[in-house]
């Protein structure tokens, strides 16, 4: 069995890093810092690898170990999480020379870029198939590793809200409760509390979002300039494309964003209900879960406005 | 037994009027919805009196069966449910005139009006109360009761998030899910959806939002004009408070809204952590939970502003 194959590797590894998609959110944290936890309650001294790491979860046990590079170029062992494709993958290098490899993932669109692949589409948060495997491994979830595997499902199915939320979530966040791990700090801290930067998009993104298809798609954004403005740190655009999904009748709602080149936008989308926006994005190289995903395209923000909305147009047909 | 009592008021009453508090919220709506469908259970043909339904919960079950009024005027037993005080009880008339009476609760200022009072403030949500209440009762909780009852929990604990929230509260929406509850669809409906009026009046809130005590507490409003120009509907303003509460900082969030009356606003406020705002809304006749609460003060937006203010910054002390 995979994870009979993935004790074993590990067991055998001296040097191991872990790593997770770039621009890391809640689930892809708690993965990485889960796992640093439970490898070294195996006796482990992995090294866990993001290169820019959201100040929101500062607050998560092991955070302080995370560092953004390293100097081991061969490591024995490397664990992707969280991240459907290897062009994702923040510290690849590390990856791609690695003797042996791992990827543990629930994107529907993996490409299964492991030596050993074990990805479950049907799981509502990467952090959710940890529990299973550290089940499997026997290891206790005590409080730390609770409280990590908490932040990617609480971020990951929006706070417990998404169609994929199962029975064992909510059972498994009971015995959580119950082993003293303070749900509603974590809850807070990971997706209720905005930063004032975070705020001050929010007004800007409100302002400017417009509305198409009968009122059924939004569009929003923002520019480099824009988050010079409020002094925006990574991560301060978390959940901004959420906004418009949240309104009344909206099935699409885009929130795009520009990166460093000028002539660049990262786009978020999100779906309510039939239009899969994984496809949308994997037109233009992107991709992600049908109700949530991502992608990147060069143009003006009218240039960049067009040529998604009108996949999203053909997408509604 | 109180809960034995209630049994053989209800076995003994041929006329039953349900009631929740004035502007009711999801966890008054979920728990008159839920005991009108219980008491059907039971044989009753209750009548389930809200003056004012909010739009947003019109897809519950039996949400069709409710009505404004009655023509009944003493009626065998009136039962008050989530409603600390009778002066916020909406159709109090019926209470007042009713041959017996019965309170049912969660919040702590409740004042005990009823002939039977079976108040619980440990409880995160009235609707979670009626859950031992059924259970006790023997009946099975079924989809259609679930589904309120869910409806209630989900309002009042923000989507499983606050402090109240216990292992039982999950242990429960997991055996609704397996039920065949739709928990997703029930929380983007009741919490998550904003009406098109009320993304309007979330612009307006932003924009005027102000920052007091070193950015410790936030104050915002909207007026009869704003709700006028955004066609605002009964609950359109609902959850509005949150958005100040949830800053980064933010310990205290207010917000007020005029009321019919030109000089006269209702105020909202929201407590992070450690200011009691049940405390300060009952300096001004109002009252709720400690970190949710509400009350009415006459005066311009300004000399509201100032009151409240000056109270916030005393309990800050």
């Amino acid at each position: 069995m995979t994870l009979d194959t993935i004790v074993e590797e590990i067991k055998k590894a001296d040097t191991i890093a872990i790593l997770a998609h770039e621009s890391p959110d809640g689930d892809a944290i708690g993965s990485v810092l889960a796992m640093g936890i439970a490898l070294e309650n195996m006796g482990k001294t992995p090294d866990r690898i993001i290169s820019e790491f959201p100040r929101k979860f500062k607050f998560l046990p092991g955070a302080d170990k995370v560092k953004p590079n390293s100097n081991i170029e061969k490591y024995d062992l490397a664990i992707s999480l969280d991240c459907a494709d290897l062009r994702r993958l923040d510290g690849k290098e590390y990856f791609e020379n690695a003797k042996k490899t791992i990827v543990i993932d629930h994107h529907g669109s993996n490409t299964m870029y492991g030596d050993i692949n074990f990805v479950n589409p049907a799981s509502p948060a990467c952090c959710e198939i940890l529990v299973g495997i550290f089940t499997y491994f026997e290891l206790e979830i005590h409080q730390d590793l609770g409280s990590c595997i908490l932040t990617g499902i609480i971020t990951d199915t929006g706070g417990f809200k998404h169609q994929g939320v199962t029975p064992e979530t909510f059972e498994f966040t009971a015995e959580l409760l119950r082993k003293g791990v303070n749900v509603s700090e974590i809850y807070e801290k990971a997706l209720e509390i905005r930063t004032k930067s975070n705020f001050e998009l929010l007004k800007r993104i409100c302002d400017r979002m417009e509305m198409f298809e009968d009122g059924k798609v939004t569009f929003t954004y923002i520019t480099n300039q824009d988050e010079e403005e409020v002094n925006a740190e990574p991560g301060d655009h978390e959940g901004l494309v959420e906004v418009g999904r949240g309104v009344e009748g909206v099935e699409v709602s885009i929130f795009i964003r520009q990166v460093d080149d000028e002539q660049k936008y990262k786009i978020s989308m999100r779906s309510t209900n039939n239009v899969n926006v994984s496809d949308i994005c994997y037109l233009f190289g992107g991709g992600g879960h049908p109700r949530a995903a991502g992608c990147t395209i060069q143009g003006t923000i009218e240039q960049v406005k067009e040529k998604i909305l009108k996949e999203v147009h053909n997408a509604m047909k």
